[in-house]
């Protein structure tokens, strides 16, 4: 089933289920005013929920209305976790490289996490509000999972269980701030500023044999400024699977129902092309861009983004029909 | 006023009022059920809930109880986020010394802070489970604030009168797990298990001239295993307030009402006795021990915890009464 969150003045919205088409929603009332509260208690709520979306997928729901994704926020407005991944060894390769720095080992067996702000998401259409350009901001275009209770200790295996919904995030970064950040040691803070979600979050049977084991095998596009920039396959490439990002997570501590884990950038392998390095499928963010644009040309030439720029993240099933909606921002400055 | 979260058997627990002197305890039913819904609408809820908090004192409320932390889950079980900081440099100058590593000048005006996981907190009696004790299992004793809204851009002033209550924190470290994932360079992640809360937290208010500012003048006391090892001055070392915490997170993004931050580890200058260095007001984690062992000694010699040793972390008003509640801890295996 689909699941989003509508505007209602409320900090949690309110929970509507979305038929797979995208054309029409029905408010979940009666069964969970918030998808966390469904989440919370998923057992229970979850076949209520699956009874509404096939009733509405049958054009038979009583109070249905056309789905709008401008009165979307993210599925969960607010979560008690977001943990991201970088999954994609590719884009952490093609980030050394430009810097000629290698790839320790070790990445290739421990996954890269990092742990992010979860109290403010944005909507899928939301500005991305940032206080100056000159901060290098940029869009970051990942899968992320919404988790049930995982438990300590958990195996991939396991945690692949825990995995209630799948959704697109817009990991925004400001890329200008991260140098000094990362030297202080503590990791990503100020250079991470609120995430945000695609309009819909989908259980993994709705992706059919695209969902296998913990990756999606799909296309995921960025287009900037209204150019395609990335046609990204999101499946073989993600070295680490989501059951073990979240069994990353788990050897410390429990993880909550919930909690939203994600892939990192999603990035694809260079090709040989007349002689020449290329990256045919393009890019997830923009720093990638520029790390090929050094790789090749010895310095980068794309600029980040400026205020007014437009980002648009979307992944279309193999019937050519978007799952969960588009992600669609506009850059803005703090006023 | 005093406020604690009973158990209830769900996630969120049930919102009590507790009594200046920890002795008596009333549901806050009728007005908020849990302690983030009074935070999300805290102008609205906060009189009703002092009000009660007024009566309970006279001894006049009806349905008053004995308090008893034993009941007790984190004020917040779980919250939107926890934002850790490093406030107190004297910590990072003995951590440092102890590896012959300079501390940058940049710490002295720009704060240190980690993102913590914020799922799955530990209330102030629960045991702190963790898979081995070959991760060097530590206590962090420290002071929490919990914050209003908080918009981006907010100076540290503004963000001074976003703090809606204080606690105190046993962020629990994991130090043989740190220098491989620091070395990863995205931070902490798995070596900061879930954190503890004090009982109560209480708003800023109640803590009458020993609040100014951001910064809380009393002494942080540490007993593990039953030994005092740190009477540490909470107050004038700490090298960045609260407002300065908040407003750090702020630079590039809102803060939601809920959000938890902390101090990091309270930490007191050392001083000179007999000729050789001392450091009489102890330590608020074995970390630091270790630290003053090695500066003084050459090696560390205190071992970190092991599985049934307990911490007590609690603080004294100057009238000798324990403000939040003790956290009282005992370390246990994963089984």
């Amino acid at each position: 089933m689909k699941l989003a969150t509508y505007k209602d003045g409320s900090r949690d919205g309110q929970l509507v289920v979305v038929s797979r088409d995208l054309a029409t929603a029905h408010y979940a009332t009666g069964i969970a005013a918030t998808l966390q509260q469904a989440l919370d208690d998923w057992n229970f709520m979850a076949p209520q929920l699956q009874d509404l979306y096939v009733t509405l997928n049958q054009g038979k729901a009583r109070h249905a209305f056309a789905f709008d994704t401008a009165m979307c926020m993210a599925p969960l407005p607010r979560a008690y976790q977001w943990a991201d991944g970088s999954a994609y060894i590719n884009h952490v390769e093609l980030v050394r490289a430009a810097r000629n720095s290698e790839v320790p080992g070790t990445f290739y067996t421990d996954p890269l996490m990092y742990q992010g702000g979860s109290d403010d998401f944005l909507g899928p259409n939301q500005d991305v509000v940032v206080p100056s350009e000159a901060y290098g901001i940029d869009f970051e275009a990942e899968i992320a999972v919404v988790t049930a209770d995982v438990a300590m200790g958990a195996t991939p295996e396991q945690a692949l269980e825990g995995i209630r919904l799948v959704m697109l995030a817009n990991d925004v970064s400001l890329r200008n701030l991260i140098p000094a950040e990362l030297a202080k040691g503590f990791g990503f803070f100020q250079s991470k500023p609120a995430t945000a979600f695609s309009p819909v979050a989908v259980t993994p049977d709705e992706l059919g044999d695209a969902w296998q084991q913990g990756r999606l095998h799909l296309t995921l596009q960025s287009t900037w400024n209204g150019q395609k920039v990335g046609m990204c396959d999101a499946g073989p490439e993600m070295t680490f699977h989501f059951g073990q990002l979240i069994a990353h997570i788990c050897k410390t501590r429990n993880v909550r129902a919930g909690s939203i884990v994600g892939s990192g950038t999603v990035s694809n392998k260079g090709t040989e092309v007349d002689g020449r390095k290329a990256w045919p499928k393009g890019y997830s963010c923009i720093a990638e861009k520029r790390a090929i644009e050094t790789i090749l040309d010895g310095k980068p030439s794309t600029e980040f983004m400026k205020f007014g720029d437009t980002i648009r993240i979307e992944m279309h099933g193999r019937d050519g029909a978007s799952i969960f909606g588009a992600i669609d921002q506009t850059i803005a400055p703090l006023t």
